[in-house]
């Protein structure tokens, strides 16, 4: 067991405070991973603020996660001392049923084990990237290639991952129309991900606040969502959406955008349930659908995409004492476009 | 023009009765169809009572039309007289747009001309198949294959396509467990077409009534939506689910028997719009989708295929003097499985 620094919710809806954590000695097949940067996502503070249900405290949140090896387990084979590496949204799984056979440990039908928030198989709370070190099971654990800087790549691990799996999965590419809605963390990285895909990507956003960024980060379009004009203007004439928000949206009214068979994929979600009138995907045959991180593998296919296409995110750099603030600024959408923690001043 | 007798619906909700209405004289790419039988589908009560909206009246409702050609314009090619031919919910489109030059009619950008309840593009309402007789251009006339009698070809023009469509476009076939959600008109169709497509077929339906029917029609198993341990033993376990029915259902429920990829189609759809928590197709990548009956190439597909596999509907063929009696039946759920009016009767 190692004693480490870490920034933790003691109490559901409690500010986070530094605090220390225990970390479990590195077994056989573990990797010691020296965090440099966590990403704050709106999951951590839904989870913090148990806005998704009941949740383990106290709780270190942080799943988007970059560091150094710094030691690993006898039977590592993946990474050494000194790699450079990232951990997103789960640090284990089921690995036997279907879905973690065929790299889809995302789905695992056990339910993978969240990096925070969550128990691991020995029963033990999972603590994540708002800390020093962290120990991760070597198959869990992902290269960061030399192009890119662990500050901007680590967002990847969750913003990259939960845009890049869907835009993947359904088909953007060249002469395909596709809209990001949500100009957010997840939603600037949708954009940079489609443009590098070769999508003419739109962005759909309450307002044009942020126009000139979604251009400048590969958007052909943009358009606010406040309105009605848009929806008038762009009827009918998307491939795919993809929905990066948890405010409740009129899909109604975002599904009409599509062409016939297009989809509109969330990966936001609110904490309640929206209403849909059935007949706006009987009209075209239209799907709406929802998507979750990605897998291990494909994971490591994004993070080597944005390598090779030389992007991560675009990130706001905070210390350890700014987490409190980090949060109220991103519940107000007011950050460009993710918060990463410096995690040398825990 | 040629005066018929129909049975037609003077006002909403008002019960319907004999009449009499005019066809237009045949044009040089028009068919004139000697009706023999109409099959009675629930969306004609519902635009009947305009339970969908505001409607046009009289209404002669009808989209499931079986008969025999008894003159051809001048112009048409693809039929002759004394040709066994069927109907179907459109009786034309733009022809201009992408849908319609794909053969996907039934999406047409600019709307197609639905079968009764709508305006021709010479402004004229349209009559349906409760009537002697029917001109339609020849475009949108499909030719039932010997292998089937008329009576049971009948419901397959909207009934059949509207269960065939989806389950081909989502890939029912060998290997694939597909679900069918309500056996009725639609639902006993879904049946038959799944089992001949090769799926292994669930039914799932509120009781089991109808469970020695559905077994007898292709099902391999047949679950009571009215007992929740269905939902125990089904979870996570289906790669498609089609629902036929009307009632609004817990989405959340269904999606949860779905495999991951799975997909929940709607071809039946409530009046009111549903609740959904969008956490129910992220887990699991899940498509919520929907699907309105079919284009004219593949109606014409799925009539060769029901007389390849040699079935048509299972019916009850009634006089058209029992019609609204009928319709009290058919929202009761009391019919196996379509009404289908002889229209020798009217």
């Amino acid at each position: 067991m190692t004693t480490v620094a870490a920034y933790a919710a003691p109490a559901a809806k409690a500010p986070l405070e530094r605090t220390t954590i225990e970390r479990r000695a590195v077994r056989e097949f573990d990797v010691l991973i020296d965090i440099k940067f966590a990403g704050i996502c709106h999951s951590d503070i839904h989870q913090a603020r148990e806005g998704w249900g009941e949740a383990i405290f106290p709780m270190v949140p942080g799943h988007e996660i970059a560091g150094i090896v710094s030691e690993v387990g006898p039977g590592v084979t993946k990474f050494r001392v000194g790699d450079r590496v990232g951990v997103g949204c789960m640090v284990d799984s089921c690995r036997e049923c279907d879905n973690c056979k065929a790299g889809l440990e995302q789905y695992c039908t056990g339910g993978n084990v969240g990096t925070y928030n969550a128990l691991d198989k020995d029963g033990e709370p999972t603590y994540g990237g708002y800390a020093e070190k962290i120990v991760v099971d070597e198959n869990y654990v992902l290269g960061i290639p030399e192009g890119i800087s662990l500050d901007v790549a680590a967002p990847l691990l969750c913003a990259g991952i939960t845009t890049y799996s869907p835009l993947k999965h359904w088909n953007a590419g060249p002469g395909k129309k596709v809209a990001i809605i949500g100009m957010g963390g997840l939603g600037h990285m949708g954009v940079k991900i489609a443009h590098a895909l070769g999508a003419e990507v739109t962005v759909l956003s309450q307002t044009l606040s942020k126009k000139e960024d979604g251009l400048k980060l590969g958007a052909d379009h943009y358009y606010a969502t406040s309105d009605p004009k848009t929806f008038e203007e762009l009827r009918g004439s998307l491939d795919l959406i993809i929905s990066t928000v948890s405010a409740p949206l009129n899909l109604g009214a975002y599904l009409s955008l599509l062409k016939t068979d297009g989809a509109l994929v969330n990966v936001g979600a609110p904490e309640e349930p929206v209403s849909l009138n059935l007949f706006s995907v009987i009209g075209g045959r239209k799907t709406l659908a929802g998507s979750g991180i990605g897998g291990i593998r494909e994971t490591q296919e994004m993070l080597d995409f944005c390598a090779e296409h030389g992007f991560g995110a675009e990130i706001e750099l905070i210390s350890a004492d700014q987490i409190n603030e980090a949060y109220e600024r991103v519940l107000a959408s007011d950050v460009r476009y993710r918060f990463v923690i410096d995690t040398a001043t825990i």
